[in-house]
């Protein structure tokens, strides 16, 4: 029997694509890596035995593994390789959630969106935000340690797992960590498979921590016509208190959502800022009037602030929608770059420079309470040129975040297209002791390879 | 030249300790393991260099290393080895706060409390909070990912490293992290660090997340006549609410503290809950009666709330002092095991009969919102006998625990003390899986071997 054969013949019908046309939709993540493989078979299991099963046969035929949750990424982490498969858990998709011990066990192909209505439910509250949050799955947020907006105050996705069921390359099954809100009974092994991108194994299963549902938010929406202006804003604002929400949009940002939304936003400015506090009570209030006085303070041109929770949420919905706005501009090369706060002018200002000396448009926008940037390089793939351009733009922007101590990805992951640029970051040391665990846990070296290393 | 002559020619004065005398009070931590052995030196390094310089030389020589901070671990995890290095931090005592970047970087030996009181002059809180504050070392509470109190709203130690410089097995030095609140650059490696026990390398400095001081808090105290009574209070407030703070103290505890603090606490109740808002202005004291409200409502015999943060302290010191009132009654075994926090009920009810069966006292305390119990199996050490219903006791009580699906240790850590039950609780494959990571960081076993493992 041929390989492929004997691993349809062990799995469900259906579950093994071979369709060239259905495959080819499972090549790339939002990245759109040109330089994609044609995968074997994409196989879409339904139960981590499945799943173990698949690794099983990968493992026994030296056949490479690229798991994929709903391909949302920005950094070519789930990019197919030839010849290898493509790991599915988009049928992966139970949830249950217990409202007393406040967590919820749920299965890695559910949209994040989709956990945040289940848990919402029973009056809960899982904070993880990113802009894709309709998506992405909660499998990929894990494996990418996934942020967002609320990050700032609330934490990133690490902060919210409390435990999983991974399959390992050999396709063993292990339980990490467990409903239990606190537990050092041996290595962290569950934050270590937090951000994993795929590489040490797939996760099956996960236990998220849960809060109470969040309060009515109070926004606060303000304009800067100099970027000096409002970065000292941000700094100014999150060293004295803890938004719930700190956000950036650069110039290019604000028309390319203003030209989808037309939601009267002004077209002259340099920044703007949208922040939010969930203080209980009339506290959300004034802690938006602090922040609203600490960006007039700082030069802002026109500053609001409202406590009413659907007038916010349309600027919070603006600020989400920047990306695939300004990709209606050009095809983006996305980063990720991410500063200490006080160094987030230097970058954006330095960002402004690359894009000028290699002629090419970079949007900035920012989840800026945590220093974390996405500069979004726009280019013309069908002209060479201009893509070479953005390329070294690309590049020198990530040297630049390195240079002022930061890092190149805060919150998408290394994937393919940023690990050239990792050991600049870390050190040699580093990727050493990397690669060393990624040796340990995956020797044959099936699981996404060429992805972070 | 002999070996160890070697090392301190190598040091500077005074950092190589060999007297008798002075190494003794090296050999234990706060458990008091009486199998601990005698090394052959206490090493006490000031920076970095030295400490590689140490590991470097017991490397070459195939000595083994025991990280020791403060001492005050209660799992054994500092014990000395016989013929080993004991690596003492105490002297690396340097702190450098950031108040804009909210962030400190901090050397190992510095005590919690210290770090507290350093930050707080910048108006700033690093929020953990073990009860032995005053006289554990920060760079233990990372090597245990230490809890403490405030845990339960705030989170454990690895929620607030940011990053760390880490002396490797063979005296590399590497950075992992730092001050950037969000970077998924690769493996998370300084979560897996956190908490790693002194077996995959010396923590030499920790970068620290800070946020704004705490606000004043309200504070409620709850007598209860009945166990039940108490757990279903504890679980109406876990399941409704985030409190600052949810500490439990059995009738034991309570006569044991009334007898050295004599502040009028209820001698004949069952059991004690303190718990704590800080929410901001009139909201703490708010839900400060909401808690008491669960607490009449579930039955407390007696309850009471203070907006006083003074005498709130009073409660709250009264808990955080109960393990050595408790000691007082004779030797402690410490247990540290948690479960999911509905079950609580069942996992005090099982350890007072595990107590009977055994013919041991053993009272029990409780960071109780997060499910994490200390169970303190007093007992007479000089009496053979009774150790060896204390030690029968010790092991069927995370038997306990795991089979309620639980932990053996929610943060105190595996050390040597709890490493027979460690398999039990993860199983083999996990077992398996740590020991790659450990063989692949530390292949001649030399970072604190017998701990964990
Ligand atoms: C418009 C837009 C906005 C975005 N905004 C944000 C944002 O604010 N914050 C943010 O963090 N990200 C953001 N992203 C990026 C992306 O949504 C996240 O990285 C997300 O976590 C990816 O999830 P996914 O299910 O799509 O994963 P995929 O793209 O399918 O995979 C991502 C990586 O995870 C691995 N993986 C997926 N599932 C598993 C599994 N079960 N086991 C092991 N490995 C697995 C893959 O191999 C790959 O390396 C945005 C993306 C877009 C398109
Ligand atoms: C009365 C009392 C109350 C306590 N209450 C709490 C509590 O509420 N919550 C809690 O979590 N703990 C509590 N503890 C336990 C203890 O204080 C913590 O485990 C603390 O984190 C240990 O810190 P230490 O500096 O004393 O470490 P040590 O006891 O010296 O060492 C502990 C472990 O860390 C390793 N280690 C220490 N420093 C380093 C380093 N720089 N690099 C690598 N490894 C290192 C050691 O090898 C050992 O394995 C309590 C202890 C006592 C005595």
């Amino acid at each position: 029997m041929e390989p492929l054969a004997a691993l349809e013949a062990a799995l469900p019908p259906g579950t093994v694509l071979t369709d060239p046309d259905l495959i080819s939709s499972y090549r790339q993540d939002w990245a759109r890596d040109p330089d994609a493989g044609t995968p074997l078979a994409v196989v879409r299991p339904s139960t981590t035995d499945e799943v173990a099963t698949t690794v099983k046969w990968a493992a026994a035929h030296h056949v490479p593994i690229v798991p994929r949750g709903a391909g949302s990424g920005l950094s070519g982490g789930a990019t197919a390789v030839d010849g290898g498969i493509v790991l599915s858990t988009e049928r992966m998709r139970e949830i249950r959630v217990d409202p007393i011990t406040r967590t919820a066990v749920v299965q890695p192909g559910l949209l994040n969106a989709e956990v945040k209505r289940a848990v919402a439910e029973h009056g809960l509250w899982y904070p993880p935000d990113p802009s894709s949050f309709e998506m992405c799955s909660i499998g990929g947020n894990a494996a990418t340690n996934a942020g967002g907006l609320c990050c700032v105050k609330y934490g990133v996705t690490s902060d919210y797992v409390l435990g999983m069921e991974v399959v390992l390359a050999d396709g063993r099954v292990v339980r990490l960590g467990g409903p239990r809100l606190k537990d050092s009974a041996g290595l962290s092994l569950t934050k270590l498979f937090v951000g994993s991108e795929g590489t040490l194994g797939v996760i099956t299963e996960l236990t998220l921590r849960l809060v109470p549902a969040q309060l009515p938010q109070a926004t606060v929406v303000a304009s800067f016509d100099s970027l000096t202006a409002a970065t000292d804003a941000i700094t100014a604002i999150s060293s004295t208190m803890r938004p719930a929400m700190l956000e950036f949009m650069d110039g290019v940002a604000i028309n390319a959502v203003e030209d989808e939304m037309r939601m009267g936003l002004d077209r002259t400015a340099v920044a703007l800022l949208v922040a939010r506090s969930d203080a209980p009570g009339e506290f959300a209030e004034r802690e938006a009037v602090l922040m609203r006085e600490l960006c007039e303070k700082h030069g802002a041109t026109e500053a609001f602030h409202t406590a009413d929770p659907e007038d916010g949420e349309a600027f919070t919905a603006a600020r989400r929608f920047a990306i695939p706005a300004v990709e209606r501009r050009g095809s983006l090369l996305l980063e990720d770059v991410g500063v200490p706060v006080p160094k987030l002018g230097e970058l954006i200002s330095g960002i402004a420079s690359i894009g000028e000396r290699n002629g090419v448009i970079v949007s900035v926008i920012a989840h800026a309470g945590d220093g974390n940037t996405h500069p979004l390089i726009v280019h013309d793939p069908t002209d060479p040129d201009n893509t070479a351009r953005a390329h070294r733009a690309f590049g020198e922007i990530m040297d630049l975040a390195i240079a002022l101590g930061g890092t190149i990805t805060g919150e998408h992951g290394v994937g393919r297209l940023k690990k050239a640029w990792l050991p600049d970051q870390v050190g040699d040391d580093v990727i050493d002791l990397t690669r060393r665990i990624k040796n340990a846990l995956d020797p044959d070296g099936i699981l996404n390879p060429g992805a972070m290393l």
